[in-house]
């Protein structure tokens, strides 16, 4: 007889973690609750007109073909404008032909850790790092090895000793790293491309947030120092709309091959439509310009957050203070533990992403006492009035502690 | 120092087959080529017109929410037309909280297969049985069992004597099925199910095709005699628009939590703008009056297909005589290995899919002398002049033979 008992599934779907990020999602939307947990673009800067106008084209062609199943690799015309966009900015050697277009970067994180991960396998992780690709890289059971993040990047010593224990993929987020909000130097960069070149370590470099830079000093991807070992990510989630789902990987030639098997299986291929508004748009529309907009936006934001925080936090928490991106990073005292801080920010109208599902090794203990904090979705007054709450769940559980 | 040998990569993706639908997809664009071999609906029959009013309209709502990332179960008002849509057809126990949108009905080959599969782990196919759904399954090293598939279905004790073995998935296309265009029958159905209901495992019933019946009589799915033992796949690839990448699964409650973890790893969730089109195209537009153009147009196809097949292939060849879908299966005598046609048709200007990756364990040999043919694509005239050029190059082996 049928017993849906666990035992009908895969191992691999036994011990994941529960997700914090649907839980937390859930809270976020009850009503007058302030959220920094989401990782969510501000919608007002969503390019919903141009993007019209991007649409309109599509259906101005007339051409059936447009709505046809079509190749795995992606939109070749969008995958030019990709190449060029890489190009400008000093990376001359990345080709139409080695960029293969996702359904949002997420999926690349599936398809890399199924095309390099057998169960066992070592992932070398920034420590925190993204939840998300835990998440992927979670299903293929690897073995995780941390390395500490500091303020510029991870600890390069840390870092040797990790690659020295043979890992398939380092996983790396160099610009304005989710949850940290940290940036790598240009030293470390370097530093680490020659310690991976040593190897048989290929870097998986994530860049969803490069493009969202508070100044006009861009630095160079890792893949600059080390292209034929490193696969690079990008999205247009962050510059453009998260609803079209559209990411890209530049695959180095031995790599291509084994990604769109992956792929082909995976989804056939990424969504053309959607692929084909984000090509018109970007031909007829200033990307550059767009980004200045979101970004100048975000840096007030950002100011806005370290601004209050200084006022309402507790001495004691440290934050970090990005360059860039959407998130920054808060250290609290031993008697505010992240998950605790959840519960009580949650209680007085304001959810957070307590640092706990960033460590790919310490789930669920109140030994976590940091957390992430997303400036990028509201408003300035919001984000006042959200860290004042938080300040003030703060206060009373160090009050109550001591 | 590096090298990027196989080593690099895991194990599943050593001994993959060569993807014949990219090899054959590149061969079938070549100038004058007639091609059977694309599994592509026919491209005239997209309702583009009412796509562009329904795309309009969610401009029309100027809410940027609608750009924003969403739930990883997928746009609730499309679930809920989704769920509907069964409750019409007698199926009312479906509910939209066990719908999950997918992307594509591919990517559900995935996650059920990370949601169930350890290596080794035995599936059940029928024999032949859909390429895209092996090439899925392949990736997490399954153990096949295969079924030979009838006139009316699978074979019910080959079914017994392989459900006995202790499987985990059966994979069923039971209407108009990809590559052979059988339908089980009712009886066989129930049967299935029956014996299915005995054993721990579950089954995976592929349903792509089902609205494209070419008589009034429909067939109830497995799901309805085993609902509890069964997940449901539906897609809007061949009753709209391939390109939107939109399918769904119904889901059993104890195996959503399961898969919503996998589809969260896998790309957070499927582009909700297109699943916004696609609601607004069902609300706008009776989709059963269009599946009927496309039946009515894709019936007198394959007529004129079987019709072209009595005049010019050899009188060896048999054929199925489909009830709906896009395909036909073709059964040459030995002299004529498809492998070998395929070659032999492409200097004809005509492609075909050989039988050979629709078998999970038989693959590039010439004891296969079967092939897929695709009427859903092209217009009389183009399928009567490929099926010539067909004829003569079987005409030729087989003279070349004897």
């Amino acid at each position: 007889m049928f017993n849906p008992d666990e035992q009908i599934f895969a191992d691999r779907m036994m011990d994941l973690p529960r997700s914090f990020v649907r839980e937390i999602l859930e809270v976020a939307t009850q009503p007058n609750m302030i959220s920094f947990a989401g990782g969510l673009p501000n919608k007002n800067l969503f390019p919903v007109e141009a993007l019209r106008l991007a649409t309109e084209k599509i259906f101005e062609e007339k051409d059936p073909n447009i709505f046809q199943y079509a190749s795995s690799e992606g939109f070749m015309p969008l995958r030019r404008q990709i190449a060029d966009r890489y190009a400008k900015k000093g990376m001359k050697d990345v080709k139409a032909e080695n960029i293969l277009i996702t359904s949002g970067s997420q999926q690349a994180f599936d398809l890399v850790v199924k095309a390099f991960i057998n169960e066992g396998d070592k992932i070398i992780l920034e420590e925190p790092t993204y939840l998300g690709a835990i998440q992927a890289f979670s299903l293929f059971n690897p073995t995780y090895v941390t390395v500490p993040l500091q303020e510029d990047g991870p600890d390069t010593a840390a870092m040797e000793q990790a690659l020295s224990q043979g890992a398939k993929l380092l996983y790396l987020i160099p610009n304005f790293q989710n949850p940290s909000g940290t940036t790598t130097s240009a030293a470390k960069r370097k530093a680490i491309a020659d310690l991976v070149r040593k190897t048989n370590t290929v870097i998986l470099e994530d860049d969803p947030y490069g493009e969202l830079s508070f100044s006009d000093t861009p630095f160079s991807p890792v893949r600059s120092y080390l292209p034929e070992q490193t696969i690079l990510l990008g999205s247009f989630s962050k510059v453009a709309v998260p609803a079209f789902r559209i990411g890209w990987m530049v695959l180095p030639d031995y790599v291509k091959a084994k990604i769109l098997v992956a792929k082909e299986a995976a989804d056939l291929h990424t969504n053309t439509f959607t692929q084909r508004i984000i090509h018109n748009f970007l031909t007829d529309n200033d990307l550059d310009a767009h980004i200045a907009r979101i970004t100048a936006r975000y840096k007030s934001q950002k100011e806005a957050m370290i601004k209050a925080i200084a006022e309402h936090f507790p001495k004691e928490v440290s934050t970090t203070n990005p360059l860039g991106g959407m998130f920054l990073w808060a250290s609290m005292p031993k008697e505010v533990p992240a998950l605790k801080l959840f519960e009580a920010g949650v209680q007085d109208g304001v959810c957070i992403v307590p640092g706990n599902p960033f460590y790919a090794k310490k789930y669920h203990t109140d030994e976590i006492t940091t957390m992430r904090l997303c400036y990028a979705s509201m408003d300035e007054p919001t984000i006042e009035e959200g860290i004042k709450r938080l300040g003030k769940a703060m206060q009373r559980m160090i009050a109550h502690a001591r």
